[in-house]
């Protein structure tokens, strides 16, 4: 989906604790409490409002634990749109948090349970300043990895519920459509873990906006050594060039970014790939 | 092109100080002995043979100085093929220089003169352990940059020579159809320069091995201070999963790596973004 968006604007990425619960003392069941995290959530997010960001994005399954074991009791049900308030608490949530941030806001994903097909999917809600709905995105590829020795992690156990969002990085496709289609940003909420995320955290996400002369912004949950699942944190920002602008630790925190079209503008004056594409010698995977 | 190599195999980038000659104390026409630098090239690339490269890869322009002022000199006629000694000194020397290697052998990248259309390519070259010319690649993307206040460069002045031909690497689908055919291999002859060598050559080199988890060699030209156009050098070598497994300072040198089958079956089995892509909801560049 395509938001239209003044810019200059300012980005905040929330590397959200989704562990934090009223539970957490208790060392089981993390993140297990849905209204505590989604009140988490808006703190964070207003207090992001307030320091002016106008776009801000929320990492993947925000409001749940993390692991497929999870995804039957927290899958909430989104069709037909609008939902009442039983099928989704979080579609609720996110909409009335966006009027009240005044700022478009990205609902990092939730798991959806598809009615009619009995499918789950990994989805994200994104919010304009007024609390509309303007766009979802369910997960294309599935994360489902297997690295010998390492992290083992089935998404697809479930059916066709997405994966972790940002496995989508690994394919360059998705980004290479949003772009040619006028997109300025790319945003992966994601859940990298301590295995991927120092191999290729950092080197997907800047490869994605060079390859694209976009804007890219990676939104990890924070680490929560204490879950079943370590998220690599280390959310962050690159301009078009790949310079990173902004990224943080593993801990709960929240980076900033202007984004301007004039940068967008100069890097594809300046390198113009934008306009030297041969699809007279390959197809062009925008044309969709 | 495609090569069939027996795996594994040693590969050797050659870094080649392309503006040594018997002219270089003057600090003028620098590289511009061709007849000197084809025997230093060879020189070299005996080099890595002794040390066991199966696979030798020269750098782009490693017979000529590098600038668009050069090619209508420094042009060979490669067309109808075999071309006579007259027509192309280099095929004959790279020829030469492969059986006597008993290497297959990358010939970095010459210009070459079209001599129905009367237009300039940026070409490679390989030969085949026996001499054979077993495949050529018209650079398809011209380098073509003007990046205000830093580097100007058009190769395009003259038509269609080719770029850069490490320019390619800015455009992800050739490194995909490439995979998507079978290639183990993405090798790259390249001359990026000190302003986008230190921003991009890197993380290119590494995205496109990790995206389409094949190994990936990106060679450069030595960097000479007192030439017009300083290469970043900095020639390496990358495994699928992005490691470095051998890189070069920007000073003439070889660098040598193992390639096996091994490592990146093992890399597609534990990530298997290849099995995975979704060609329903994207077209596969790689259906050519």
């Amino acid at each position: 989906m395509t938001a239209v968006l003044k810019r200059p604007l300012k980005l905040a990425l929330v590397q959200l604790a989704c562990g934090i619960s009223k539970l957490t003392n208790h060392h089981r069941n993390i993140g297990a409490d849905k209204a505590a995290n989604l009140s988490h959530a808006r703190a964070k997010v207003l207090e992001a409002a307030k320091a002016g960001a106008s776009l801000i994005v929320l990492p993947e399954c925000f409001n749940s634990p993390y692991g497929t074991q999870y995804f039957p009791k927290y899958a909430e049900t989104l069709l037909p749109s609008p939902p009442t308030k039983e099928q989704s608490p979080s579609y609720h949530a996110l909409s009335a948090l966006a009027a009240e941030a005044k700022a478009y806001l990205v609902g990092g994903s939730i798991p959806e349970l598809e009615p009619t097909t009995q499918k789950y999917y990994n989805t994200s809600m994104v919010f304009s300043p007024t609390g509309a709905l303007i766009g979802t995105h369910r997960k294309t590829h599935l994360f489902d990895i297997d690295i010998p020795g390492k992290i083992s992690f089935k998404e697809s156990d479930y059916g066709k519920i997405g994966l972790s969002i940002c496995y989508d990085v690994r394919f360059p496709e998705l980004g290479m459509i949003a772009a040619r289609k006028g997109a300025f940003l790319l945003v992966y909420p994601g859940a990298f873990n301590t295995t991927t995320g120092p191999m290729h955290w950092s080197l997907l996400g800047r490869a994605r906006a060079v390859d694209n002369q976009t804007y890219v912004a990676m939104c990890s949950p924070a680490r929560d050594m204490s879950a079943t699942y370590h998220a690599w944190g280390h959310s962050f920002i690159v301009d078009p060039n790949a310079n990173i602008l902004g990224e943080l630790e593993e801990k709960e925190d929240i980076v900033y970014a202007d984004l301007d079209n004039e940068t967008i503008e100069s890097m594809r004056k300046g390198i113009p790939v934008t306009t030297q594409r041969r699809f007279d010698v390959y197809t062009d995977v925008g044309e969709v």
